[in-house]
C-alpha cells in the first residue's frame, strides 16, 4: 500500500508538529480534535510552527547551522530551493483540514497518528470510538511516551496494523522517531511506519520489542536519576557534576542541563513513581524533597528561566 | 606550604603519566617502584609518553586541534613557546628520579601520590611501610578508581593528610582529576590538593564527600548498564541505541562505543560484582553473558581493533 491520507489526533504541542511536518512533506493531512474549542486552541499553534519554518528556511539561506534535516534531507540548498521550501511550509499550512468528526477523519485513512493526552482512559474511549470508522486498510499509531501499545491494542479492532510512532519536540530539528509494536504488530505494518517515518524526513529509531521508554527514555532517565542522586546526597555541587561528564564524554551538556531542558515537574512525576520517595531518608526521597522545592519556586527549567541554572 | 618534591608511587600506565606530568609542571619528581624489574618496565612507558608530549608539542604548531589543556594552560602558542615546552618535557624525562627505597622516596616529600595496583592487601601493606619514613609534613593521596580512602586513612599513619586525587588516562589530554576526601581529612590537605592539581594543568573536580566511583563512574555505570540491558534484552541492536543517545543528545559517543573505549573486561569485571549477574534469566546474567562472549572472541574493545565495532 502507499500512504496519502494521514490522520492526526490531537492538536497539542507535538500534534501540531507531526500535522504540519507532514503535509509539509506531501501527504494529505487531516488534524481530528475532540471539540471546537481544541480546534481554536491548536490554529495559532499550527500557524507558530509554520512561522518557525518559513524562518528557518529564510536563515538558512545565509547561516549553515540553522539547518535542521526535518526540512530538508540534503543540507547545502541554493537560494531558489529554500523559496521553494518557504512556499511549501506555506501551503502545508494551508492544506491542512481540522475536523472534530470521527467519521470525517478516518474516511480514507490510510495512517492515524494518535497524539492525544497521556491518559489511559481518553485514549481507551478514543480507539474504541475510532475503531467503529476506521477502513479495514488504516494504520494505527501511537506518539505515547509512557503507554505501551499492548495496553491499548485490543480497542482498535486492528492490534496487528497498530504499533508506537514516538516523536521528539521540535521534529523538524529533532528529528528522531522511535518506532516499537507490541507483541501482536504485524512485521508489514511495522516496516510500512518505518517508510513512512523516513518519508517525513524522520530518522527513524528501531525498536525490535516493547520496551517502556523506547530507547531514549530507558538511557535518560537512570542516567539522570544518577546525577541527581550526587547532588541530592551532596557529593558535589550541579555545576560540577555537569563539568565532569562533559569533560569525560565530550558531551554538550550534563545531567543538569539536560534537566533543565526536560522540566523539572516532568522529572519529579518519574521519581514520585518510585515508592521509596516516600521516604526523605532515602535517595528517591531526597531528590524528591529538592526537586519539590525547586518546582514550588518556581524553578522548573529553561521555559521558566531558571532551573538548575539561570537562562 | 607549597609543594615541591612530589613522590608518585608505581609506575603502571598512570604513574608513568602522573609523574612525567608532574615533572612537565616543575616539580621535583621521583618514581617509588618495587623492584628492579618494575623500573625496568617502567623506564618504556615514560619515555613513550615523553615522546607523545613533545610530538603533540610539534603537531600544535600547525594543528589547532592536537592542542591538550595538560600540556599548556593557554592554547594559542607560538612556535617558539611550543619549542620551549617540547624542551620542558624533555627536561622532565631527564629528570625523573626512580628509586625501590622507600627511605629515599619520603625523605623530604611533600606529597606522595599512591598509583600502585587494585588490590586492598597490597596498598595497606604499602602504606604501613611507608608510614615509617614519612615525614610530617607530607601530604599522602591515593589515585585508587574503585577502592575508597576511608579503607585506608588508619595505615597511613596520616588520616587527616590522607585523600584521593583521581586521574583519567591519557592525562595531558583528558585532563580531570577527582578530589575526594574520607570523613577524617581535613580541609586544609584537601585544600592543598586542589591546588596542586591545578599547578600540574588538571580540571579539579572537587567532592565533597566520599561517593564509592567518584563523580564520572557514578554517572557512567548506570547509564553503561542500560544501554547494555536494552542490548541483552534484544529491545534494539547496538548502533541504533547509539544513535539514539547521539541524536537526542548531541553526544559524540553512544554507550557502546563508550563501553569499547572503556574496554569490555572492565565492563564484565563491574556486572559480576552483581550477585544477579549468575543467573542467565537476569539482565545483569543476560549482560554478563554477552561481554563473556565478546571477550572470548577476542573483542575487547578499541584496544583490540574490535569490540562492539571494527576499529
Amino acid at each position: 500500500m502507499s500512504i496519502k491520507k494521514v490522520v492526526v489526533a490531537g492538536g497539542g504541542v507535538l500534534g501540531s508538529q507531526i500535522a504540519l511536518q507532514t503535509a509539509y512533506c506531501g501527504f494529505d493531512v487531516t488534524i481530528w480534535l475532540r471539540s471546537e474549542g481544541s480546534i481554536e486552541r491548536a490554529q495559532p499553534k499550527l500557524e507558530r510552527f509554520k512561522n518557525i519554518y518559513v524562518d528557518t528556511l529564510e536563515k538558512m539561506k545565509t547561516d549553515a547551522s540553522a539547518y535542521c534535516r526535518g526540512l530538508s534531507k540534503k543540507a547545502d540548498l541554493s537560494s531558489e530551493e529554500l523559496d521553494a521550501l518557504k512556499e511549501q511550509a506555506q501551503n502545508a499550512y494551508d492544506s491542512l483540514k481540522l475536523t472534530t468528526s470521527y467519521e470525517e477523519a478516518a474516511k480514507d485513512a490510510d495512517l492515524i497518528i494518535e497524539a492525544i493526552s497521556e491518559n489511559p482512559e481518553q485514549k481507551i474511549a478514543f480507539y474504541q470510538e475510532l475503531a467503529k470508522h476506521m477502513e479495514d486498510k488504516t494504520i494505527l499509531v501511537t506518539n505515547s511516551s509512557t503507554l505501551l501499545p499492548s495496553m491499548f491494542a485490543e480497542y482498535t479492532g486492528r492490534p496487528e496494523k497498530y504499533l508506537s510512532l514516538h516523536f521528539a519536540n521540535t521534529i523538524w530539528a529533532n528529528n528522531t522517531a522511535e518506532v516499537m509494536g507490541h507483541p501482536g504488530t504485524e512485521q508489514k505494518y511495522y516496516d510500512e511506519v518505518v517508510k513512512f517515518a523516513e518519508d517525513i524526513n524522520m530518522i527513524p529509531l528501531k525498536l525490535k520489542k516493547e520496551q517502556p521508554g523506547y530507547i531514549l527514555n530507558s538511557l535518560l532517565v537512570p542516567f539522570l536519576n544518577a546525577g541527581q542522586a550526587l547532588l541530592a546526597n551532596d557529593v558535589a555541587d550541579h555545576e560540577t557534576i555537569d563539568k565532569t561528564w562533559i569533560l569525560a564524554t565530550g558531551s554538550p551538556a550534563g545531567p543538569f542541563h539536560i534537566l533543565d531542558i526536560v522540566g523539572l515537574e516532568t522529572a519529579y512525576n518519574i521519581v514520585i513513581m518510585n515508592p521509596e520517595s516516600k521516604d526523605p531518608e532515602t535517595t528517591p526521597g531526597k531528590i524528591a524533597k529538592m526537586l519539590k522545592e525547586k518546582i514550588d519556586a518556581g524553578e522548573t527549567g529553561i521555559n521558566a528561566g531558571k532551573g538548575f541554572y539561570e537562562y
